[in-house]
């Protein structure tokens, strides 16, 4: 008998080579409740339970995870933390999604990071949490990271062969989305000859005061609200700075009030005068892939948002890199925590569980997925200029794939738009790559 | 009878006015183990065992206060929050002392104000901590703040009108002593004409760049190490802006490496260019108090370092602003609790006993001890200058009274030393206070 159940086993594990595990796994959430965020609960929630739905559901290596998620409020400031504290000191959960507000983050991360539980968020973007050695051992980040975003911009400027950058925010003192994202080009950037010029919230921007500051650079890189940017754009264009002897750019993340988009129409008699200036404006953003399953996700966020009836909820049905990257966060937690449990490792071991979700590629909802060696999610961007100057409107005209590097520049691709006029001499031996 | 037992409280009470309460008091302290800090276990602990003892001893109001003090190490980092979190899933403390250093300070206050436990430091001097009405409202600081010391700066302003000054500081981008301390300017004298010129502590300081930026200003208020005071005295010095055009001020308040002080002895070639530049150069430093009780909690300090034998740590046996603060944040909690306690209220209401430490003035160890109405103590500073340019020795000139508001001048003063030549008419009518 002996003999013969051990035949059975290793029939078994011939005939099916999926090996599923057993497995309840506490995973706490940090989201904000208020639904002004683009990663509220309201918007995200839905991922994670599609997310925990589709392993379930699919009989495969991941069914017998069985994920109690539990949310927490996340107010941007200090909920998380208290949130954290207050349930470990009862049981401590086996993984920590967000949050996503940088300074929270860093809080929660470096709790997380003592007590050896796994920390995946689609935010926590800042230059600072790449250092892995530390206080954010346990972290993983399932978006890219302001620098990421940033090597969008070596990329351009090796091949462009610029220089000097000035980079002018908007400095919100709270959760400061653009000092963080231009941080990330500061960070990484450093070769280069590169100033920075903020200015508050509150304050109008003194645009005499910005363009004086841009005389001694080529690039202006830009992240503030759209109407400040039009007005930056407006006034460079008065005194001729539009003629391309300098290379403006806006970055656009996602779609917060914080990044201004590249829309010049108010309906004001400076529309004219705007679409002109924003010839010679190019923005940053975010590469957007499609495939067929994201269709089918897309609807059901949808659908869930109308369910809940969320009227207060602008967009709130529209899936954005948070959505995309908490959905994808399960995924990966599940591909990881099968293979340490494959090489006899508990779901206690967050060292081990983190570890294995980087340094590795998966096929997530809206494409796939590349984590560096070090945790953080290679970033795809695209950039985007006019192409239509009487219509005004703009085109991708060229794209940035972080896993290997390169940059492909498009068919509406324009060398002349990206070549500065009167000082320089720019690099005019640029083919797709 | 119990007629009579009622009549032997009466007379009890009428004999014996004070009241004592036992009371066992809980008391977590945040102290670095290493002793390269001036607010180090080594050098604090003794004075927190002095007063303890002391509260003890006297067969008064306090005696029945049995103090368990516990200690947690500060790496100025992030341990300080963990050993509070690990230590109150068990048991929550009832007094929390320190962390001194600010982001350290920031996290363990947040987490003790939601706990409704108070917090007394004689650090987290930064401006942040001044705003109580949110997470900061259990904090006492037993120190005077960045922005107290600044006040000394506004007096002097007012005093000499003075309309605009430099703050020129070096950052570490760690603990960023100068930079908090400057902050302190920044923030209470918003009024003023005020730039600031940062350079980090691993690069070489500019002194042309510093030099070319002080042009348009009036005074230049330094925070950094005292070789680079130095280098900018003698580079200033060299461009004959030590003349009197320029008012020169160094920060140095308290014996850590990140304060320069005044001494311009080096022993090489520029000693004799340094004493001459010294002489446009002023200290602002902590005014120093001294008591008969002093003396002996002094010698205490030095016996018990002594007896530890801590022969790596220099200036141990003195006393600072640490030491003091700490001894002297044992006493006002004591007279707080037991005043809430007498009002029937418990040790438990941290709320209630954090008020009742706001805005008193109490006997502490080197002198009065007066608390604003806010929590924070007000700052008694003094004002040194070179009073003999030959031997290149400087004394107090003037002291800034904070409780009041006062500034003293002392006979060392001169007015033509602190009257700005050339382009600025200063107010000339000053007169003792």
């Amino acid at each position: 008998m002996p003999h013969s159940s051990a035949l059975c086993v290793y029939f078994f594990t011939l005939l099916s080579p999926v090996v599923t595990f057993t497995e309840d796994v506490e995973v706490l959430v940090f989201l904000p409740q208020n639904n002004s965020y683009p990663f509220s609960h309201a918007r995200v929630a839905p991922a994670i339970f599609y997310a925990q739905r589709r392993l379930r559901a699919d009989g495969g290596r991941y069914s017998g995870f069985r994920f109690n998620v539990q949310f927490e409020d996340s107010d941007c400031v200090n909920d998380a933390l208290f949130g954290l504290v207050d349930r470990s000191c009862v049981r401590k959960p086996d993984l920590i999604l967000g949050p996503v507000c940088e300074y929270e983050a860093a809080a929660v991360v470096r709790l997380a990071s003592r007590w050896d539980i796994p920390v995946i968020s689609a935010g926590a973007l800042a230059a600072g949490f790449g250092d892995k050695h530390g206080e954010y051992s346990h972290l993983t980040r399932i978006a890219p990271s302001h620098v990421k975003m940033a090597e969008t911009f070596a990329a351009m400027f090796e091949h462009f062969t610029w220089r000097s950058a000035l980079l002018v925010y908007e400095d919100d003192k709270a959760e400061r989305n653009c000092y963080f994202t231009l941080e990330g080009v500061y960070h990484l950037m450093a070769e280069f000859n590169i100033r920075t010029y903020a200015f508050s919230q509150e304050e109008r921007v003194d645009t005499e005061d910005v363009l004086q500051n841009i005389q001694d650079t080529e690039v202006v890189i830009m992240c503030m609200g759209a109407d400040k940017i039009r007005e930056i754009m407006l006034a460079a264009h008065r005194r001729r700075l539009t003629n391309g002897s300098y290379m403006f750019f806006n970055v656009e993340l996602f779609n917060a009030s914080s990044y201004g988009n590249g829309s010049w129409k108010r309906g004001d008699k400076y529309d004219n005068d705007a679409r002109q200036a924003y010839a010679s404006l190019n923005t940053l953003t975010l590469l957007r892939t499609v495939k067929p399953e994201f269709e089918n996700f897309s609807m059901e966020m949808k659908k869930s948002i109308e369910k809940a009836g969320y009227h207060d909820c602008k967009d709130c049905g529209s899936v954005n890199m948070f959505v995309e990257g908490f959905h994808d966060a399960m995924l990966l937690y599940a591909i990881a925590l099968h293979e340490a449990m494959k090489n006899g490792y508990s779901k206690k071991n967050g060292t081990e569980i983190t570890s294995r979700m980087w340094n590795r590629t998966f096929e997530g909802i809206a494409g796939q997925v590349s984590m560096d060696v070090n945790g953080d999610r290679n970033g795809d961007f695209s950039l985007m200029a006019m192409t239509n100057a009487e219509a005004g409107t703009f085109e991708v005209v060229a794209n940035y794939f972080g896993e290997n590097g390169t940059f492909q520049l498009l068919a509406a691709f324009n060398t002349d738009h990206f070549t500065l006029k009167g000082r320089h001499i720019a690099h005019t031996e640029i083919a797709d790559k």
